[in-house]
Formats: C-alpha cells, sequence, structure tokens
C-alpha cells in the first residue's frame, strides 16, 4: 500500500535540478550552485521520510485509487516540502543544541568549511518550499492556502522550539521550570504540527477535499497522536533497547523536558526530587544512571503502559467518530496509528 | 515631505501587539511570548529606518496627495515588514560574521542568556512578516503577490549571502577568489533587491500601480541605484573620517570583498599585489595601514569620484527616460537619490 523509501527518493534529484536552474536564472557563481546542491542533498537525505511518505500515502486513500503519474509526481513534491521544512529546522536545531551527528554522518554545521554559514543555508532550504510551491502549484486555487499552511505551521514550529530552549537550556538545570503543561505546549507546537497535521493537510488540499470541517476533524486526532508518538519517543529514549532503537538516549543528561522527568517530578518523595535534582541535566554517566534508577523505583515504564493503553483508546474513539460526509477517510488515520502503536524505535 | 524616524517608530508598538495576540491565541507560556517581545523590539529598533520610510514616502509621491491615517498605516506596516526581513538577515548575519556591536548595543547572539537561540529568533522576526501580511493584505487582489515578492527577494539576498560568504571567509584570505563580476553579484543580490527595489515594488502594489511595466522600470533604476549605494559604503569604510562616518571602517581586517580591494587588484603592479597579500583580511592594524597606503598610491578615491559621476549620470538619464503612462512618478526615484549621493555616512 505504502509507497518505499526508494519510491520517494527517485523524486528528490527532479527538484535538486529545478531548484538549481532557478538559481541559474540569476546568473549564481558556479562555487555557489555547487555549495546549493550539495547542502540540498547531505541535508534531506537518509532520513525514513514518514513525514513526507505520508503525504503520498494520505493522497492515495483520500482518493480511493491509484494515483495518475502527474498526481503521484506532485504529491511527492508536496511530501518533500516537509523534508525540506525539516531540515530547516533540523540544521538549525542542531547548531543551538551543540549536536554533533545527525542521521549517522556529521552534522551539517561539523562538515568540512561549513560551520555558521549552515545558519544561512538552513534559510535557503525554508526558501526551497516556495520556490517549488510556486513552479508547481502556482495555476492551484489552494495555492494561497498552501503558502499560508506552510507560513503558519513554520511560526507554530518556532514557537514550539522557544518554549523548549527557555524551558531546558543547555548550561542550565532548574527542575522547577518543567511542568506537563510546559511539556504539553512543546510537543504539540514543536513536533505535532509540521510531522502529524501537515501531511494530511496537504493531502486534504492536493484532493480538493480541505473543507473547513475535514481540517479540523484531522487536527483534532492528528495532534493528539502527534502528543502520542513524542510520549513514545521520550519513553523510548530510556527504556528501549539501544540495539533495536538504533541508537543511545541522551535525554537525561541532555537535560530534556521529557515526558518522563515531568511524570517523575509528579510521583517523587522529596529524597527522590533530591536525587533528580543533583543529578538530572549532566554530562556524566555515573549521575544518569542515578536518575535511570528513579525512573525504575517509580516504574514508569508502567504508568507509560498505562498512558499509552488510554491515549490509543482515545484516538480510536476519535478515528471511529469520524464524519466522511465531505470526503475524509477513516482510513487515513488508522494508516497513521499502525505506524507507531507498540513502535519499538 | 519625507516622514520622519519618530513618525515611524509611533506605529511599532501596534504590530508587536497585533504579533503577541497572535501568539496568545496558541496559548503561548508567558516566558516564551516576553522573549519574542524584547526580540522583536531589540532586533528592529534604533536604525534609521531608511527601507522602511522609503515605502511611505514612496507611497505618498505615488499617489500624489496626504494618505488617509489608514493609508499611512498600511504603507508604514509595509514598510515595517522590510525593517522584520531586515533583522532576520542582521541578527543571523552577526552570528555568522562573529559581530561584536550593532547599532551602538551588542549583537542579540551576544545579549545574557542569547546565544544561538539567536537563531530561532532570526526565523521568527521573518514569521513576523508573513503574520502581518495576512492580517493586514489578506483582502487585497495582490496579496499573493506580496507574498511571493517577500519570499523572492528573501531567497536573493540568501544567494547574495551565500556567495559573499563563500567568496570572503572569515578565516582564509585567497585575493584570487575576489572579482568585480563575484562584487557585483554580491551587492545586487544581498543589498540592492531588498533594500532599494523591495520598498518601491511594495509602494506600487500597494497603490495598485504594479504593472509589469512599472515593476520593470523600478527595478532597471534601482538595483544600479542600489549598486552604487554598496559602492560608496565601501568607498566611506575606508575615506570617511570616523567622526563624521560615526564608525571606524574594519573591511580591510575583515577581508571583505570589497569595491575597493577589487579596484586595486585591477590596478597593482607585482610589488603592491603582494602587500596586499601579504596584509589584508588580518586582525592587525599595522598590516592595515600597509593595505591602505596601496589604496592611496593607487588614488582609489579619485577613481571612486571617476565611478560615481559616471553612475549617477546613469541613473539620472535613466531616471529621465521613465514612461509615467501606467502611474509611476520620476519623483520617486529623484527621491532615492537624493538622499544618497555625495552622502558623506
Amino acid at each position: 500500500m505504502s509507497i518505499t523509501r526508494e519510491q520517494f527518493e527517485e523524486i528528490f534529484p527532479q527538484l535538486v535540478q529545478d531548484l538549481t536552474n532557478h538559481c541559474c536564472q540569476y546568473g549564481l557563481p558556479e562555487k555557489a550552485l555547487v555549495w546549493y546542491r550539495n547542502s540540498l542533498n547531505h541535508n534531506t537525505q537518509g532520513g525514513k521520510y514518514n513525514r513526507g511518505i505520508s503525504v503520498v500515502d494520505s493522497t492515495t486513500l483520500l482518493l480511493g485509487r491509484t494515483l495518475t503519474s502527474d498526481e503521484y509526481f506532485k504529491s511527492a513534491t508536496l511530501g518533500w516540502m516537509i523534508e525540506l521544512l525539516q531540515a530547516f529546522f533540523l540544521v538549525s536545531d542542531d547548531i543551538m543544541d551543540s549536536s554533533k551527528t545527525r542521521r549517522g554522518s556529521p552534522c551539517w554545521y561539523l562538515m568540512p568549511n561549513v560551520g555558521m554559514i549552515a545558519i544561512n543555508d538552513a534559510f535557503m532550504l525554508e526558501s526551497a518550499i516556495y520556490i517549488l510551491l510556486k513552479k508547481y502549484f502556482r495555476q492551484e486555487k489552494y495555492y494561497v492556502d498552501l503558502m499560508e499552511l506552510f507560513h503558519e505551521v513554520t511560526f507554530q514550529t518556532e514557537l514550539g522550539q522557544t518554549c523548549d530552549l527557555l524551558t531546558a537550556p543547555e548550561d542550565k538545570v532548574d527542575l522547577d521550570n518543567f511542568s506537563l503543561d510546559k511539556y504539553t505546549f512543546i510537543v504539540i507546537y514543536k513536533t505535532a504540527f509540521y510531522s502529524f497535521y501537515l501531511p494530511v493537510a496537504l493531502a486534504l488540499y492536493f484532493s480538493n477535499l480541505a473543507t473547513e470541517k475535514n481540517l479540523k476533524q484531522a487536527q483534532d486526532i492528528l495532534i493528539p497522536m502527534g502528543e502520542y508518538f513524542q510520549v513514545q519517543d521520550d519513553y523510548l529514549d530510556n527504556f528501549a533497547d539501544p540495539e533495536t532503537l538504533g541508537k543511545i538516549g541522551t535525554d537525561i543528561q541532555d537535560n530534556k523536558c521529557s515526558w518522563l522527568i515531568n511524570q517523575a517530578l509528579k510521583r517523587v518523595n522529596p529524597e527522590q526530587r533530591k536525587i533528580l535534582e543533583e543529578n538530572y541535566g549532566q554530562k556524566d554517566g555515573k549521575k544518569e544512571a542515578e536518575v535511570k534508577k528513579v525512573f525504575k523505583d517509580l516504574d514508569l515504564e508502567k504508568v507509560y503502559q498505562g498512558y499509552e493503553e488510554e491515549r490509543v483508546d482515545e484516538i480510536r474513539r476519535k478515528i471511529a467518530e469520524i464524519d466522511e460526509s465531505e470526503g475524509l477517510k477513516k482510513t487515513v488515520f488508522e494508516a497513521f496509528l499502525s505506524k507507531i502503536y507498540k513502535r519499538q524505535k
């Protein structure tokens, strides 16, 4: 049913060609052109493309038939715009978080001769979205809506990032700063809108089914689903087998305002609180182990399982209640949920 | 005739209010709201507002009458969007260039507790443009054109910045990398489009006079004018009295691909070339003085005066040839030119 990573990847060289052609029209010097091409490739390739692929899959489900080759190309292009938006965020997040690697390669800003030029490269990844939108969607009646949608989701993600950076600064641990309310805000704004709502909203516009009612129904399910996804992510960071997960969790050492620390803070006795205060958010394996022990003693694994059952039940109920009269399809959301329910990585 | 800085500044608090109201709708935590407000104020206030004010002045000239209070507010709002765009570029340029101060204050990224959060703050300055566009211009038939115009000019400026960063890296001096062709590309893309063409293009849309012919005529004059402005800037950086200029030029020490170094490279004998190779782009006052001596020996002051006369004659000729039949006015360009001709700072 779902298209493969390889099928999705096949589209991208054409888009890079479109973007570099656009630059040639301005007479951009060769060296800068090669630079842009390298940044486009390095920063968008090698991920799972879940967000981008979802646009194609959701469109197929909404239209209820195989896509024509033009529909396939265009819906995949919309998918690549989400991947470009994500690349814009990740290139800059990695600088802000002083990260070292991304998808198994050095972060872009740590590549030879890049450094802070990466900031401008991030901007140009964002700009690519609007160049492609204009090239392929200018004639559509929903063109303005697509531009506004990208603007709004971009701003929402930036708000989430602001709140995240202010709540958990890299260098100052203050657990009083954390709260489940802030956690929820960060997760919804920094992740759920662009990763869950955006793909389906784009598919709805592309299928000419983006009525106010359909968009609202989609958002009401996908935002809680995105929240569930991030809680899972935080849970797996600490409790998954690193072998299966494919990476070693670093949330505790990184002072992250994660679901686990917030649940722990709700349940600790004064001694446990003291342990967390003294050991959270420090680059020290022993201190990390102390925090992990508190998480284990509080049986957060079980707390998570309870949360998961409750949340998934609620999402399933909402899916069951969807009004399909304006062309929305329950299968779109079932497909999303089945990809993430009880995932191990 | 022209509105004052103070008149233009009066509008901004309302726009900050609009932007923070927009955030409140999302339930943004208070701390993040205060942060955004501070970033908006710190990064847009205290400049000369030439670009922003030009939108109001050009609109007044195009309409040929005093603006109503609604027209005044809206054209000033368009002007503030250019100031926001510039703030987005300057906040990030200062990080990329490791600058220390901006408009007499520390650069935003060097302010207490800011650091690399400044990158996300830059994004949110850019996003502010589209929030305001939607709030105030959504109902206009030129709304899409304004969005596309901001997208295009933003991308052009980013291309100019890419070329600038690749031509004159902070840490590697290589005069072979410089050329007048690259200089011209950088100046036109990094500065002229957003500083000269954008204000008039916005005024044309707002006055409902943005015909293809008028936009093209405006661009054909304003791009050379922007080029002349930047050459002036480079000339003043070295030859102006720092007292009058209000700052001490640093282009030589900063390894800038400036008009002067490119003119020098065209005229040097082998010994002078050697002096430039050995002394340009280094943080050392004595070496800077060696370069300054070569510039003086080559009489670049006179070369500049010749350039200025020739360029201004050409611009004046173009202004005289303007076809006003579709509502464009020569006075718009005369006003621009009179602000910069023979400026001392």
